[in-house]
């Protein structure tokens, strides 16, 4: 009988502990997992978990029958400060709290590797699809050429809300809190952090180089109207918040999250409502895609579980397949020499347009404005032809 | 150093050979694997690979620096005879032949149990796309309740070539043919037997009973015709070959392979080309789908070169999270009974098809001739009912 210890009872810990009671298959290799500790600074009036709630982590890590401790309390302290306890101590942990990971993945790795310990954090990312072991898995047969993610479901939803429905973007948020999609602040959401923390995970884990989501170019979706939704129909488009990542032959890393302009033709187009999907490709394997819910309290548990059931499992032999290099090298692309393909809103003419882009497709869809897309330009070189340009209202790249 | 022998040097095993002799980047715990030996019984003219090539499976068979084969050489015999040897043998078999898992998946699987080896199918189900392993993640902390997967890359490319270009089947046909997507004589994938197999595979997996491929009811799209695709766009969905399977309430299973007409607004209408896909649904998880490429060269080899590594890797502690109970009882749902929302052509009134189908539907897109949808009925009263309506022309089961 394996003994797990849950930090934090909020929605993931509390489903954690459910799929756990519920789940009487939970069995591996004749051990069954059992839930000894949940820890919450809260009072919870509930007599079944009564006998499991304790206030102090010394509790927990003074108990040498834990063996793995399932880290769901979010933020970065005292997660931190607890991990790095664990696993000195020898203790794997599992984590959903994609900011540690994204802010101390490398040294956490490095300790759990020492001590003989795992640390995985499969929920982390896309909830509870499975992405960080497929990814894994990718990795091995696969030189990893670029990724492209819905991370988040909550502007996911809010885009896809102002698609179907013709909402705006502050009533579709509106119903995104109201429907409990939403956080009452939801800056981390729809300014993209969440994304760009999940992104700097999944280029770690595809380039094996720690990917610091400080230096990841990050854009939300706040500033998106109807318009723009109007301009994106017209080229057989969605507008998607794409986290984005690629790496060229020197082996340097390009990330960046921004709302993108996504061919209907692509099948991320189609992912809808608050529904994540991660897009792989590889050398050997071409694009591979993994999709499901990137939130809600049990996908995301479920996840978490699995992690659990994987440690217990490995609990003699511990496989370290996961290693985020860390370097004073710079390991990221020059960001503006990189090339995209833009697409511009403005109140121009073609003619003045064409002087600065001679290229420049156009779309007309109202007076007095065009749009119109420059293909496969480096960022500097646009921005600098951008100056020329009257009155731009918009600009997006495309996927 | 891990030596591997590959059985059928075809266009999988050429892969495997490649990927490994390129890939410097495969070493696991300090492990690198190197080809030892590729088994074929044809003649090659190509120096690079004279010193591996072999047409004895004594050299491997008595070679104990082999600790891992891959067996790539599809069909039933010799690989079953080969396989067997290997894994009494100790030495783990990975392998890309769904002919022969859905055969003697659990006869192996078993034989692999007692001889401390690994018996890994990856590459059977869906090329390239991670499905298994994460099926087997799924499976942990989800009880599966459904599993709708497109299977078969040909078939779909076929359907997409009739929907996009308005192509009738043969000439669809002709194309794939043409292409190298279809094999000269292509009934094993237009028939639905390949997908037939990769389901049987999926559903084995997911409920950990095997399930016999031969009691899979299987429909192919040879029959498919351009007034049907019309009909579908009429009802906004497109037509899928669809492996589909549940559970009920007592643990038994339901599986089929057919064309079914499968609403645009579900994520899988939209795999185009020869891309699969296979969406499962979780208690916990809900649905999270996988997607990629079903079948070539690198794709499949790329799984086939992720489970080798795996199974290096575990040289010591070997895995065995996958059983395939047989029992005498009867595991599968009786058919007679299950409930399908079906979609009908025929030349008949509305008058005398509400007589049995009260709650028909219709589409009226031609003269002549009726569409009538009939939601969630039995299979059995649909058959009683379909007696009665005059000069049905097709028939097709909704997802």
């Amino acid at each position: 009988m394996a003994k797990v210890a849950v930090l934090g009872f909020g929605t993931v810990g509390s489903g954690v502990y459910e799929i756990i009671r519920d789940k009487s298959f939970i069995k591996t290799a004749g051990e069954e997992i059992d839930v000894k500790y949940l820890l919450d600074i809260r009072d919870f009036d509930n007599d079944e978990i009564k006998p499991y709630l304790t206030k102090d982590f010394n509790d927990i890590i003074n108990d040498d029958e834990i063996t793995v401790v399932a880290e769901v309390m979010g933020g970065l302290h005292p997660a931190y400060e607890f991990t790095k306890q664990l696993l000195q101590k020898g203790v794997s942990v599992v984590t959903s709290n994609k900011e540690l990971v994204a802010t101390y993945g490398p040294e956490l790795l490095e300790l759990a590797k020492e001590n003989n310990a795992l640390y995985m954090f499969e929920a982390s990312v896309g909830g509870g699809i499975p992405v960080i072991r497929p990814m894994t898995i990718c990795t091995k047969a696969n030189d990893i050429k670029k990724i492209a993610g819905i991370l988040n479901g909550t502007t996911n939803y809010i885009l896809n809300e102002m698609f179907a429905k013709g909402k705006d973007f502050e009533s579709a948020l509106s119903d995104a809190q109201a429907k409990g999609y939403a956080e009452k602040n939801p800056a981390a959401d729809v300014e993209g952090h969440d994304a760009c923390r999940k992104l700097a995970i999944l280029s770690s884990m595809a380039w094996g180089r720690f990917v610091d989501y400080n230096k990841i170019p990050t854009e939300g979706i706040c500033n998106i109207t109807l318009e723009d939704v109007k301009y994106a129909e017209a080229q057989n488009c969605v507008i998607k918040l794409i986290g984005y990542a690629d790496v060229d032959a020197e082996g340097k890393i390009y990330a960046s999250v921004s709302p993108m302009l996504v061919s209907k033709d692509m099948i991320i187009s189609s992912v809808c409502d608050v529904f994540n999907a991660v897009s792989v490709t590889g050398d050997s394997l071409g694009e591979a895609m993994f999709y499901g819910r990137g939130a809600g309290k049990l996908p995301t548990a479920s996840a978490v579980v699995a992690d659990i059931i994987d440690c217990v499992r490995h609990s003699d032999s511990k496989p370290h397949n996961i290693e985020w290099e860390v370097t004073d090298e710079d390991i990221m692309q020059n960001y503006e020499c990189k090339k995209h393909t833009y697409f511009v809103r403005c109140a121009d003419t073609k003619e003045n347009i064409k002087k600065y882009f001679d290229n420049a497709e156009f779309v007309e869809i109202k007076d007095n404005e065009l749009g119109f897309t420059a293909a496969d330009i480096a960022e500097n070189e646009f921005r600098a032809a951008l100056e020329n340009v009257n009155s731009p209202i918009a600009v997006f790249k495309r996927l």
